[in-house]
């Protein structure tokens, strides 16, 4: 844990008092967002201090220009970048003509954010002292409106506290902007045209290369005392900025406010040219519900998400309030509206990384999104690497792959690889596992095979066919073996047999043979089309089955114990619990080869594979493998720590299992890893929420039937979610003394609990003891 | 092969023709040096199309910020760069208000370029036409003095002819020069004054962060059908640039000429504020003597080189040729006169790898020094290490070392380590390996013990606590390991157990403390300083002995032989001869990973510890290794082919020896890796010139014994090179039918030939069948 500033609450982030060093930090933490856009939290009104500013378009991104030290054959020539795009929220504040700025106030006090999670919206207040003399009050409120996706609200207050004063407000958009991450300095935008309409302004961009077209607009009101009022407008143009004017005398004690509705609309809605008039109409729909409107619209929106969504903790409001935060900043991030977007790993809240496309979809959210949404946004995410096939099979012939073989990328926007690690990019191979396991598990979990004979049976074939492939027959162990891999724990590169990426590779190829079986005997015109589509013929499959069949797998007699990779056991076996805690975190302490011959494990790697595969190993294997594996796992991924809780509490091993709960759900909000100014770890937050689920409620899809082995950590008094499970929603609640299943639907649904049937009808209750 | 244009020639390049295609090629061909400073081949005259402009000074770098796409801790903030100088060489041509450049005119005829190597020189001459129709002659001669080392000449004439012309001739000096291999475009120079006085101009300049300063001077004279003629003289100046301007009526069939001394004065030797008089020093030396007079000092000198170092092929013109020039660019790069300098690996040829130290230096460079000069120049380069030691011990602590372990640099200027890939600048660490055999090495062909007791040994302490600290104790090995390493065969990255790097390191433990017993014994004094310099104990000692006696080497009990890593024989043994050609060279073909999980072996490795160690092995297990190895090695670094050279000979596979030898030799001249343009691979020579004289003369030296096996290709009617052995030179001719050895010196010296002894008395013959 790092820093412990934010307030405990079980509905709100809040923050108080200022101060400089926790700005970019809390920029990130009371990050907004509604899935089509997103925004820091950075001050609107100027603001000289260290800040990082970041305002998201869902889907716009740069191909920056690839940077390295020393090339390799295959890199990408570009990296997909999250792209900082102009600034929507900016109001400049003059106090008899000094201009406000928390950086070079006299004093400010009672500086308070709170982003309320229940409601969606992000306040600020602080009573600030001017250089001259003025103190003012300023009270912030907004929030991007998840009904109407293309605009953000802002009620901006100015109370001159101490005397009177000439307040001129300034609201702006502003598209000289520039990017944190940028390789080269580069440009990124194109600003195409500036212009205004009485109280509206637009500014059309459109960013260098992928000619995304993007027009930021705002539309401004004036209020005095909370009456509407209107006053000349100034008007200040450049050719990449324009901001309005506006100078009011106000009485001590008085409030002028302005409320500005802003926000982006871009050319994957609309016509490129179209977007100026597109964003009109927006502000015609949410100016006619004004800023009071469109918040209370904004209350019934995020009651629906949580609705359905909320976990809730009683007895320990740390818990309680790190789970909302992570479900409210997923929301925030990904809605499932829209199947050519995906889930970045830092959301709409950093740059870093880059990307929105990650293996971290397909292992970590769509069990979210497959529980809390309707199945068709799970099923949004899997087509989306449908499309992307052509693209994957591409990315393999660049490394020397052919017939169709494909390879998924590490990182993407578009379907091209654009990660430039070698260690990474051409070696963390079993993210196309991932892949296969995700349509195995929406499969699973909602019934629909419907995915697989339309859309997933390709890209299934196109995986077995790069395992195939990139697996080779070793002479010397008369197996196949896989060379040379970066597994899911980074901390080793360039491997021989990562037990994980052989296991799942086995795993792709079966799962994919089981399926073009049933397939050829279950829908026949599907599998024509197909076979005849990627050429595929049962000599080639009997070749993927000998790989599959014949796989390598490095155990230890020794320990019973399936070994991470070739070689583990030379290691010196120094625990975590043994090192020198002035070593950790060892990726900001050690060289990177100490790390790569050190045995600490980044993140769950061969319990990464129990994970998915559970029922292929008893729970004694489990133990022996956690029991091996986790004393020697370090964490240093956000990606971790949820895993193993998930385990922990598999094995009853309550109490670290609440520690890693812990760990997780607080990441950013306690910053465990120094680094969450950068932005917050949205994906690995979807693990925190399969860490309750399933982790603490034991749930699992077996046979069609939802499972259960509720279990509850010490600390708490009770928690309750609530699942979609195949269009009913049940609402699970585990105490200390018992637990009790609720069901919304309109029928029976027959669950397992710790292995017993139970019955649960609608709206009728069933409660067990524990 | 790459290309063929060079003309077989005993003593000289040639090139015929001009092509616009070959002028980056040929820049690096025909560059120049004398130890000081360097010149590639570019033209005096203006040339507007591609070029690789480049002028260098010994010992004068830069240190570039790194550029990398993803950072590791440890990565050195800069990397030295050899830096691009001020050009010296400048002289514009205009004729009758033309500026001549040959890729602008309509014909350029008679286009020759001979590299002169038994006299030193490079002339380059050519018959234009130009756009104007008027034709015009040039021949222009240059070479770097050897004696005056901070001078060049040129002789530039210029003949009209077919018309009467005006022509001006503008030499020139220009510090507005650009480095191709900037990471950040950042300028390299800061130029602080530009001056002229008469016939001499000069430029000071300085290097940015390393400040190191550097006068650039010229003085000019002018002839008219070799008659030195006075004109008036136009001067103009920037604030980088200083040009006269010379305008000359010249008839038809007249030749008008330019002679041009300039150079570099620097403030390595001199006083940084004496630099423009220590500059016009040399200017007044060098015009004593005069272009001609210089000239003829010039082939003195390198006549003297020649007498020493020149090795004799017959009846093998293309043989010859290569290796001559070998040794002439080996003799540009380094002479041996300043215990500052190294041999970079492009020399001052190109800017490609950056810094001047590499393990090649150790591992290939020194026996040619050793044998072809004084041995002080050997030592100098030993000394150069010790005098690194610190920033060795600094290097291996940024790696979490301690105890004044040391790590040397993998690519240095300074001592610091400059790369920046962790898989070589974190894992190759196999060179402090070569370091210690370097002295081991120096020590057995020199008989100097000295350097060990006043130097060395506290170099071999460092590397031997290195490799204590490196090495880990494998529970399951029982042994100790060493995980995570490159070996000299970079086609393998992080690699556990690399038996190269293994043997070495125990091999080094071993012998320094075999010379602390030594010390101990028959250096006190000497033993009493270093031992409480560097705190070592007999108790630490112990411990380093542990790991040496206990190390792991992986080995393969079916092939017998030792495996060049943990793992190797699970690879797909397929052998080079059954790769697809077209998939060659595969560091230009295949991504990475592939590569990385192939066999094929870039160079020697396995086979470079048997190259190092051969009297550990019996030519049976060399045989096993040879025949193994061999197959799968690409030969893809300038470094390989040569030690296999030498292995095949010492195995009688002579028609094998002769093609890598031929290889090595031409690597450059026929441009085998399709790079010469870059710079030419200067270290790499001399291992050819090891090819010759271990590899097929077969000599070692055994207790302070010289010792041959003399061996000739078919192709060959004979050869001879002669040894600088402990202050005596012995010549050794090997032909078809026999062998001779001539000794210039005062004593007998008794030699080993196919394990006979023999004994060869000064200025007597001996010659022996073969």
């Amino acid at each position: 844990m790092n820093q412990d500033y934010i307030k405990p609450d079980n509905w709100s982030i809040i923050e108080e008092g200022f101060d400089v060093e926790r700005v970019k930090s809390s920029e990130s933490l009371f990050s907004i967002g509604n899935g089509a856009m997103g925004q820091r939290a950075n001050f609107e009104e100027h603001y000289s201090g260290p800040t990082f500013q970041g305002s998201y378009v869902a889907g716009v991104y740069y191909p920056d220009k690839t940077r390295v030290g020393w090339w390799k054959n295959g890199y990408p020539e570009y990296f997909a970048k999250v792209l900082n795009a102009p600034n929507w929220i900016g109001i400049n504040v003059y106090v008899n003509g000094e201009q406000l700025d928390l950086y070079k106030c006299k004093k400010v006090e009672d500086f308070r954010r709170e982003l309320n999670m229940k409601e969606g919206w992000y306040e600020r207040r602080f009573t600030a002292t001017l250089q001259n003399d003025i103190i003012i009050k300023v009270v912030s409120k907004r929030f991007l409106s998840i009904d109407i996706d293309e605009v953000g609200a802002i009620n901006y207050q100015v109370t001159p506290v101490n005397s009177d004063a000439t307040i001129v407000l300034e609201p702006y958009l502003d598209a000289g902007i520039h990017n944190e991450d940028s390789n080269w300095d580069d440009k990124f935008w194109d600003t195409l045209d500036v212009r205004h309409e009485d109280n509206r302004a637009f500014i059309t961009s459109r960013t260098e290369k992928t000619h995304f077209y993007v027009c930021t607009g705002m539309e401004v009101a004036l209020f005095k005392n909370a009456v509407e009022i209107h006053l000349k407008q100034g008007v200040e143009k450049s050719s990449v900025k324009i901001s309005f004017e506006y100078e009011m005398k106000v009485s001590k004690g008085e409030t002028v406010a302005i409320q500005k509705l802003a926000g982006y609309t871009n050319s994957m809605n609309h016509d490129k040219y179209d977007l100026v008039t597109a964003s009109k109409r927006a502000f015609d729909k949410a100016s006619a519900l004004g800023f009071d409107g469109l918040l209370s619209a904004q209350k019934d929106a995020w009651a629906k998400i949580w609705e359905m969504a909320d976990i809730t903790i009683e007895g320990d409001i740390q818990a309680q309030q790190g789970i909302r935060f992570n479900i409210m900043q997923l929301n925030h991030t990904y809605l499932g509206k829209d199947p050519r977007l995906n889930i970045g790993p830092k959301g709409f809240t950093g740059e870093k990384y880059g990307g929105s496309t990650y293996w971290d979809t397909e292992a970590y959210c769509i069990p979210f999104y497959m529980a809390t949404k309707d199945q068709g946004v799970a099923r949004n995410l899997l087509k989306y690497r449908y499309n992307h096939l052509e693209r994957a099979i591409e990315n393999a012939e660049k490394l020397g792959f052919s017939n169709g073989a494909a390879l998924y990328p590490m990182v993407t926007m578009n379907g091209e690889e654009c990660h430039n690690e070698w260690e990474i990019t051409f070696e963390e191979i079993h993210r196309n596992g991932a892949i296969a396991f995700a349509i195995y598990n929406y499969h699973r979990y909602t019934g629909d095979y419907s995915y697989i004979p339309e859309m997933g049976l390709e890209v299934l074939i196109g995986i077995a066919r790069f395992w195939h492939q990139r697996a080779t027959y070793s002479a010397a162990k008369q197996k196949f073996v896989i060379l040379g891999v970066t597994g899911p724990n980074e901390y080793e590169n360039n491997i021989n047999n990562n037990w994980y990426t052989n296991y799942i590779a086995k795993w792709c190829i079966d799962y994919t043979i089981e399926n073009i079986k049933k397939i050829e005997s279950e829908y026949t015109e599907d599998y024509d089309r197909v076979m005849d589509k990627v050429n595929l013929d049962w000599a080639e499959v009997e070749k993927w089955q000998e790989v599959a069949d014949n796989m390598y797998f490095p155990y230890s007699e020794e320990h019973q114990i399936y070994l991470q990779q070739d070689g583990f056991l030379d290691k010196e076996l120094v625990t975590v619990a043994d090192l020198d805690p002035s070593q950790r975190p060892i990726n900001q302490k050690w060289s990177w080869d100490r790390i790569l011959r050190s045995p600490y494990i980044k993140q769950a790697d061969t319990l990464q594979g129990f994970y998915f595969f559970e029922d292929h190993f008893s729970l004694e294997e489990l133990k022996r493998h956690f029991d091996f594996y986790e004393p020697f796992t370090v964490h240093e991924s956000s990606l971790s720590p949820c895993v193993h809780s998930i385990q922990a509490a598999k094995l009853d091993q309550m109490e670290q299992a609440y520690r890693f709960y812990l760990r997780t759900s607080r990441l950013d909000l306690d910053d465990y890893n120094k680094e969450v100014e950068e932005g917050l770890h949205i994906t690995s937050m979807a693990g925190t929420w399969m860490s309750i689920v399933e982790g603490f409620g034991g749930m699992r899809v077996k046979n069609d039937t939802l499972s259960f082995e509720p279990k509850i950590p010490l600390e708490w008094d009770a928690y309750s979610f609530k699942v979609n499970f195949r269009h009913q929603i049940l609402k699970v609640n585990v105490a200390q003394s018992g637990v009790t299943f609720e069901l919304e639907g309109d029928k029976e649904l027959m669950i397992l609990v710790d292995g017993k049937e139970v019955t649960v009808s609608p709206n009728n209750m069933v409660s067990l003891d524990r």
